[in-house]
């Protein structure tokens, strides 16, 4: 049987995995990267690329329906087989794109099923035989499987999952659709459905959309209303009790006894741990009670040379995060374990009918820290650039500490925040805080102008204090 | 007559003269804001925010007409006479809700035509009477006038100058457009001309558009491309020799004997002092051989206790930089002259057909400054947001030391590039120049990603070197 030797061997091509494997080749190391399906993962294949592509349209339809009467004139409408057919091909393109990439890092590209034989060895079963890769590190990066509910059985044509909405996505929009989940997933089909024809219900057990702490509640409000104004129906509080296939539709069940039948269910409530096909519980691998794989703070896992990353190992479960870990653990791998994950510096991004942006701490998780936290509130309603874009229902919150002015997070909400976001992320890692906004100069219109006018008399407050010195432990700041 | 004793009088409210008064009264002075015309000057009601919004309305109809057949359905054009009526709502309501803003910081709004007797008294001129403002220090913004080229005279009818032209946008587009000068105006109206359907030509002497030396050659080049390509005529090293309104039209008359009619001519070459209502030669106040007033670093004028900002005082001539203007002259009025202009680290900002944003040096501009530039160059053609957007033609280039990782500007070409510039602005202001993009996170897919995955490889480099002191004098950073 061939054998290769490598430094690094990373098992999963996913966002995080590929991430990993450049930053390894990058920190100098010779990278194998082992793949069983096809390249690029739930990121790149099911979720964040081909959702991107799709939310993107529907946003520009929105826009373009916003203008209607307003400087635009005609009718426009979604065209569903031609935008399957635009993001089928920009996910062609770039899982075609993707190998060309490794290959520039000098990456090997292994094509097969892996299983590990011990902690430096792992078997590789492929389209063109046996192998095993000798290692001297391992990153595990297979993700996870979107989890599964019991009372709503996926049969990936009526009830689909994560993993099937997208391709389910068919010529015909489905009528009616149930979201079952008020999570990340769950805001951003429903917006997607309803602006493609279908009428989207959203279920949730919790008091409101997204149940993410840096997302305030005044972002997840906004989301609700506006979800409301495009006619998704908005239902908290309640949970699926059973739901049955029946005919070409779905008979639901509702913990309020109520009943509905949908055209299509989609189950949209996380994600769980794949089967062990790797065979991690051979190796000794220690998982926490859900079954994620435990790792420490530099993702090394509980067999010393052996990192995991991404959804395999709970978590934060977006692409950013993984991406984080893949730069954390590659580095980690490559050079001996200097880095730390820290997920507060992740932003989190959802691409719904408002998009919404946000990171590090919110006011709550700040006080439950033991900060003082002060929250600068911008509500777009004031903004030049806003109103100019005839979209002022929009606002930047950013939590900063009020005895030292250390940047602590921030939520956006509105157009452009998927970008604009990025000014809070650096803020946050700066060992200057707030105070990194001082002097800013910025274009005009623009909301970077709004945020440094809204922070301005907070920077001349911060101005008299002469307590400047941050707590560390929030950010694990290089700077 | 009435005498009003301030600490700070500023006369002119546009975007320079409001922002110098909002910053003198956030640092305490009492502040008197002077207008003779409506208020928020050329910015608010003839150039940008009316630009912006139009502007914005015909990249959403770019956009829509991209997704045309690739998602979206239908057909959408431009409706000229509704997109005026909503700048003008948009304008009327930007202007209305300005003196509201200014009472908030308690600032009195004066209406009235200035002109001053001494370097402490303004005589103003007014609807309500006369009166006399006292000042211990008095800020002049009354901005410039479109130059005049006598060889198109402007009757603003048919030959129509920066001023004149959004407002004569009417309800039937001009069939014909020559835009005399490929400066931003003339690439920003030829954009939204063409896009609500006329037939625009711009006619530059210089041998590319946009003669900003921080537009990079590649950023100019992209944007004649894509001029060309939505049906632009683009005629450069040629200048006009004469226009005549004969009839409804302008017969003109090249540099090169053609001669060509137009429906409208836009006159945009710039723009020249304005005639000296405000008694400044009589006051002494040293003009430059083009009649602008000379300011020194704190844009004090050569009469103590008198600052000039904005176009008055010549320079780069935007609103972002009149308002950077605003806020030193602002603070050194209320405060003494602490902060120096810095025109280095104000973002530049065209919203044409492709959207530009740059920021400090390029790298002619960093070699001429003695710098050892390397210049990262991140086309959009890999980015993973770009190809979702269907939108991949725009590129980031950003310029740094090689011997000391300080980063010394930065230009963008493509959607975003307004809001993204920021954070090249913020790399700019930092004393960890690009090391301050260590180890940041992004969303993904994003813009920010692209940048940060660019730059990784420089960064690891830059680590190599021992050499981190960066060399002051291109921003006067306060960090």
């Amino acid at each position: 049987m061939t054998t290769t030797v490598c430094d690094v061997a990373v098992i999963g091509c996913g966002a995080g995995g590929y991430r990993a494997a450049i930053t390894a080749a990058q920190s100098g190391a010779l990278v194998v990267l082992i793949e069983n399906e096809r390249v690029g993962g739930s990121c790149l294949n099911y979720a964040c690329v081909p959702k991107k592509a799709l939310a993107h349209i529907a946003t520009v339809l929105c826009q373009a329906q916003t203008f209607m009467g307003a400087g635009l004139k005609g009718q426009v409408s979604g065209d569903l087989p031609a935008a399957i057919a635009f993001k089928d091909k920009v996910v062609a393109d770039l899982r075609r794109g993707l190998p060309m990439r490794l290959k520039q890092h000098a990456i090997e590209m292994i094509k097969g099923q892996a299983r590990l034989l011990n902690p430096h060895q792992i078997h590789v079963d492929g389209p063109d035989g046996s192998r095993v890769i000798e290692a001297r590190r391992i990153i595990l990066a297979t993700g996870a499987a979107p989890r599964a509910l019991a009372e709503v059985p996926v049969d990936h044509e009526f009830i689909v999952d994560a993993d099937s909405f997208i391709p389910s996505l068919s010529v015909a929009p489905a009528a009616t659709v149930l979201c079952v989940g008020g999570g990340a997933l769950g805001v951003e089909a429903a917006f997607l459905l309803q602006e493609f024809g279908s009428e989207a219900t959203i279920v949730t057990r919790g008091p409101r959309l997204v149940d993410r702490p840096v997302v305030s509640d005044r972002a997840a409000a906004l989301l609700e209303r506006r979800l409301k104004e495009i006619g998704v129906v908005v239902r908290k509080g309640l949970s699926v009790r059973q739901a049955r296939v029946v005919g070409a539709g779905v008979d639901v069940e509702f913990s309020d006894d109520s009943t509905a039948r949908f055209d299509r269910v989609l189950v949209a409530v996380g994600r769980e741990p794949r089967p062990d096909d790797l065979g991690l519980q051979a190796l000794g691998l220690v998982c926490d009670a859900r079954g994620f794989v435990v790792t420490n703070d530099y993702l090394e896992t509980s067999v010393p040379g052996i990192f995991a990353i991404g959804d395999l190992k709970g978590g934060p479960m977006t692409a950013a995060a993984a991406m984080h870990d893949g730069r954390v653990a590659g580095e980690n791998a490559a050079c001996g374990n200097t880095r730390k994950r820290n997920y507060n510096q992740v932003p989190l991004v959802l691409d719904s009918v408002v998009p919404i942006a946000a990171v590090g701490l919110s006011e709550d998780m700040a006080e439950a820290a033991g900060f003082t936290p002060d929250v600068v509130y911008i509500p777009f309603g004031g903004s030049v650039k806003a109103r100019a874009h005839n979209d002022s229902v929009g606002f930047i919150e950013i939590v900063y500490d009020e005895e030292t002015g250390q940047m602590l997070g921030g939520c956006i909400a509105g157009a452009g925040a998927d970008e604009l976001v990025h000014l809070l992320v650096a803020a946050c890692r700066s060992r200057r805080g707030l105070w990194s906004f001082t002097d800013l100069d910025y274009g005009h219109p623009s909301w970077g102008e709004d945020m440094g006018a809204a922070l301005d008399p907070h920077l001349v407050k911060l101005l008299r204090s002469a307590n400047t010195l941050f707590r560390p432990g929030i950010y694990a700041a290089a700077d």
